[in-house]
């Protein structure tokens, strides 16, 4: 159906993220029809980008330079940290703007089923970085078994050091209707109530 | 939020058909934690299929190779064309593998809305083609206006030159519940209506 050019393109496509083979072929195709508009700038920017991010050597967030722009930025408040399991998470937080402190992948949980152990995560240089003046560390973990197991095991290692270890709050999220919440958000927002 | 490269590339992800600014991000952030097997592959693949992609010059088909495969293959019948609107036509068609004649591409349907008229289709080269020893010319354009007016307008040019003109079918679609069909979908299927 066009050679093995269009079958490998799609194939690829394919493979990406909220990808399937249909829209892969609705995508190639219409970058065929625009090759020198679409395709190739998306060829140059998966080019450059694969040459040029690298994972930060402070943090784990990925940047094209080292350290990242977050950890280089002279305005940050240096004395916070806030931990997250992947780069999603951090990119998320960032397109919130509510959070100027700095961050630290942790690139992902503690998890028995997965065979993950302490020593598959990034943490002892988030040991290192919290001796170094650092006042609090806010565990931004999913609200997940896993992430639970992990923000405990981690507040154990943390605390020792002498620094205020804070998590999230979990509860209703915003603009969202009670009815359509699962059991164990609906508990955790009881229990974690506050004066009105 | 790490750099142009990520930006651009983010930006460029999110044109594709079926991705938005979200989808975008998680396939950028997937491919950018493996660069090598994923990202390097998907640019390599695509500036190779911007190279080697070119139209048919027969049908309009996108190959690698001229003419395409469809048309260069010795086991198809010759004698009949199935002339669809676009590529992804032609591709639903060879996925079905139900039509074993040859293609005609199109590139659209008259519309005035739009402004498209015959001189902006592809209709000479295939007026010139059915005089080569075709018998049967099969209209497999959309069930729409435009795809109507089209077919019409197309049928009187083929007939003055001796070949059999058909259009594919309109109905219920196989699997389709009819309570879920709009109206003229269902006044089209009643008027073909065949012996049980």
């Amino acid at each position: 159906m066009g050679g093995p050019e269009i079958e490998r393109l799609i194939g690829l496509l394919a493979k990406l993220p909220g990808m399937g083979p249909r829209s892969a072929r609705r995508a190639a195709l219409r970058m065929l029809q625009q090759p020198d508009t679409r395709m190739l700038p998306l060829a140059t920017a998966l080019a450059d980008a694969a040459r040029a991010v690298k994972p930060c050597s402070v943090c784990g967030n990925l940047d094209s330079q080292d350290p990242c722009a977050i950890c280089g930025d002279s305005r940050r408040d240096r004395s916070v940290i806030c931990v997250v399991e992947g780069v999603g998470d951090l990119w998320a937080l960032e397109r919130a703007s509510v959070f100027h402190g700095l961050y630290h992948v942790l690139g992902g949980t503690l998890s028995a089923l997965s065979g993950v152990g302490p020593e598959d995560l990034n943490v002892t240089p988030l040991l290192v970085r919290v001796e170094q003046g650092v006042t609090e560390v806010i565990l931004a973990l999913g609200a997940t078994v896993d992430g639970a197991t992990t923000a405990h095991w981690l507040t154990d290692r943390l605390k020792p050091l002498g620094v205020t270890v804070t998590r999230v709050a979990q509860g209703v999220p915003i603009g969202g209707a009670l009815d359509v919440l699962d059991d164990g958000t609906l508990a955790a927002a009881l229990r974690a109530r506050r004066p009105s």
